[in-house]
């Protein structure tokens, strides 16, 4: 991990970290293939190939759901709870709908209209993220999804671990599969005989389920495609080295290709921020991967005021955004790219990764510049609807047949003209009184 | 255009319609690579190729904008007056923000960012759709973008149309160049020595707009994959088979891939449409093109009732359907899947692409299953913000930390404990009173 001055910092560095999938695409295609065309039989086959293990059965049954329940620890069950209720209170507030636009002869608006099924795609194998379930099926549930199935790769004994089931099960999702990989991609997007087609796959995963996800993006909604964690701590005089380096060790150790950043406009807590994160790295179980990370992308970058400091942050639009300053609400203003915020000494970004509310489902590798985090919103479609009286008609006739005549669409304008024609012909006068037809 | 039962119709007609890219995306990579790295010279090169044209300047300049507008019609001026009003009315009603969540240790949120900049696409050459430029610039100016570009195919003498030069001066838009198919989505997407590069590309377009749209948007934010125009049309025994007739051949003119349906519970209304069908083709100056999308997709469609109509409609999910029926709202309750939703005897569908005021930037090809039309959403990213106390830590702490060592991520756990270890080394004591930094 380097020290340098904002000039010294080279853009390019950032802006190139995004994963290009064109090769990985490639490996995938026939797997994507083999199971739009065999399903179920493919997803056992390649399940043995890529898990090795023969699975009896896809889908996890209500049995190993309940056992699996009851054999998380009380301690467990409790953090995932608090998980649950917190991050389900806080989507709860999220938008879902809006007033109705009522003009004189009119009444326009948005209908919100749940997906009517999503498939959340949770990482495993070698680790549980119970909290993935949480972040991206409570979202979905609070937009009224009715079908939540979930896929994810069974360990060495054809088993999914106990509290990604808990995790599932207090969500209210009772179709887990067990299947991973692009594999499980292509199952939700396509449809087998066990796992059912979704409307929309979100969720976290490898650079193969981030291709796959890209490969049949044009069949199925996506979320977005993230890559590796990213966190960028802003830190004045304030700010507690100890803290920062906490944050950034806790962003590294997610993965090699991480991007941990902390920006100062003062030099002597550069140096002790360095310090920290080396004196702290060395009580991160997960030592080998943060160190990695922060020798390829690990920067402490000097600046010499916060507006710098914000222009650099806009540029790279981080995963995380922690702002360890005397006045974080103000900075906040400044943000303009960025998937989270975390305000002040206390909003450990690991406190928002699980319970405080906000999703962890976040844009990474610039994407933050015009994409948003997992939201309710991203469960609903927004229908236009309007309704338009006789009389509005005849008031806006002459804009819309004049606009018709100009982009050369004269069926357009008879449309228009047709229905203000004096006699409406075959049909019943009740209709034609000048108001929509009811309120 | 042919009369059948529902039981009779095969779904796979309609499912199939979407139109498969890869074949235009192998032909124009050559082109969006060209733009890439040769900029306006490309431009340049590219436009005499396709456009036949030699370019003097690539981008409209203000004498060329004020002569446009000091030549259109009085009439056409108040026609973009009044879309341009319109639409702008509805537009501000959409949603931009929403409540804070205040817990007792915790403010959750979101801030709404608008977009830096945004392209939009205006289709021309033969053509001209200033209720293109409308329709896409008008959202993005109501979500509060700075930067609003257009880019647009130029006549054979080297022109943008009077009409389009006006509506984008109307809509503040006064960056607007001469480019358009594949190498206009290039040069948005990564900017050349003249046209700057932006964060977000809308707008509809040729097949080789699309598939330029899905090459680049893994480096660009882009709308949708609009392709060609649709209406289902549900009618009972209160329509107008005139209006209804009207309606469908206002969409069949716009392509001869138009999909155009009518869905109806009454044999004879079906016969009547289908009489009136034919006897407005014969007026319709575009009747060429209408005739080939009725042959193709053109659709009467009897079903036994309603509640069959609409799942009909909501398995098509199309662009625009228009409830000509008794109770337009009760049915507007039933649709699940569609872009934009005309009720009654009088929301004429061209009037909706003009000047009601809702967006006609829809999804087509089935995508209105998962996705909206183009709406202030689209130009913004929200942006999830918290700020924790470390009261509110400290309860939550048990939570993180049992969260983090199921998951393995021991240094997410180190993270919160560091902040409340008892002595905060090397921090100002006036920072731990146990409350966020400010309100």
């Amino acid at each position: 991990m380097k020290i340098v001055k904002a000039a010294e910092l080279n853009m390019k560095d950032f802006h190139q970290r995004r994963v290009k999938l064109e090769k990985t695409k490639e490996k995938i295609v026939e797997i994507v293939e083999l199971v739009k065309h065999k399903g179920d039989a493919a997803l056992i086959e390649l399940t043995a190939r890529f898990d090795k293990v023969e699975l009896k059965s896809i889908q996890v049954t209500q049995q190993e759901i309940d056992e699996a329940v009851a054999r998380v620890p009380q301690n467990v069950k409790e953090a995932l709870t608090t998980c649950v209720e917190n991050i389900r209170k806080f989507h709860r507030t999220q938008w879902n709908n809006e007033p109705e636009f009522r003009g004189e002869g009119m009444e326009l608006g948005r209908v919100f209209v749940p997906l009517d099924s999503v498939g959340v795609y949770v990482p495993g194998g070698k680790a549980n993220y119970p909290s993935t379930v949480m972040m991206a099926s409570i979202p979905a549930k609070s937009a009224g999804v009715k079908t939540i199935i979930v896929c994810t790769p069974p360990d060495k004994d054809g088993k999914v671990s106990d509290v990604v089931l808990a995790a599932a099960h207090m969500c209210g999702i009772s179709h887990i599969f067990k299947v991973g990989g692009a594999q499980a991609i292509a199952a939700m997007a396509y449809g087998t005989q066990t796992v059912p087609k979704v409307q929309k796959i979100v969720g976290p995963g490898s650079m193969y389920v981030v291709a796959a996800k890209e490969l049949v993006r044009n069949d199925v909604g996506v979320d977005f495609m993230a890559g590796p964690s990213e966190i960028i701590v802003i830190a004045d005089d304030s700010a507690n080295p100890v803290f920062v380096a906490a944050d950034m060790l806790a962003q590294a150790e997610h993965d090699e290709e991480a991007l941990v950043v902390a920006i100062t406009d003062h030099e002597s807590l550069a140096k002790k921020i360095q310090e920290e994160v080396m004196r702290q790295l060395e009580e991160v179980p997960k030592k080998v991967i943060a160190s990695k990370s922060l020798e390829k992308y690990g920067h402490i970058v000097i600046v010499k005021d916060m507006d710098e400091a914000m222009h650099i942050t806009n540029e790279i639009a981080p995963e995380h955004l922690s702002l360890n300053v005397r006045s974080p609400r103000k900075l906040l203003e400044k943000v303009r790219n960025a998937g989270s915020v975390f305000l002040g000494d206390y909003s450990a970004v690991a406190a928002g990764d699980y319970c405080t509310g906000p999703n962890h489902i976040l844009p990474t590798g610039g994407s933050a510049r015009t994409i948003s985090g997992l939201s309710v919103d991203d469960f609903f479609k927004k229908i236009y609807y309007q309704n338009v009286s006789k009389e509005e008609l005849r008031k806006l006739s002459k804009t819309v047949i004049t606009m018709a005549h100009v982009e050369g669409l004269d069926a357009h304008a008879l449309s228009v003209e047709r229905r203000l024609e004096k006699s409406d012909k075959g049909h019943p006068p009740e209709k034609t009184d000048g108001k929509p037809k009811e309120k």
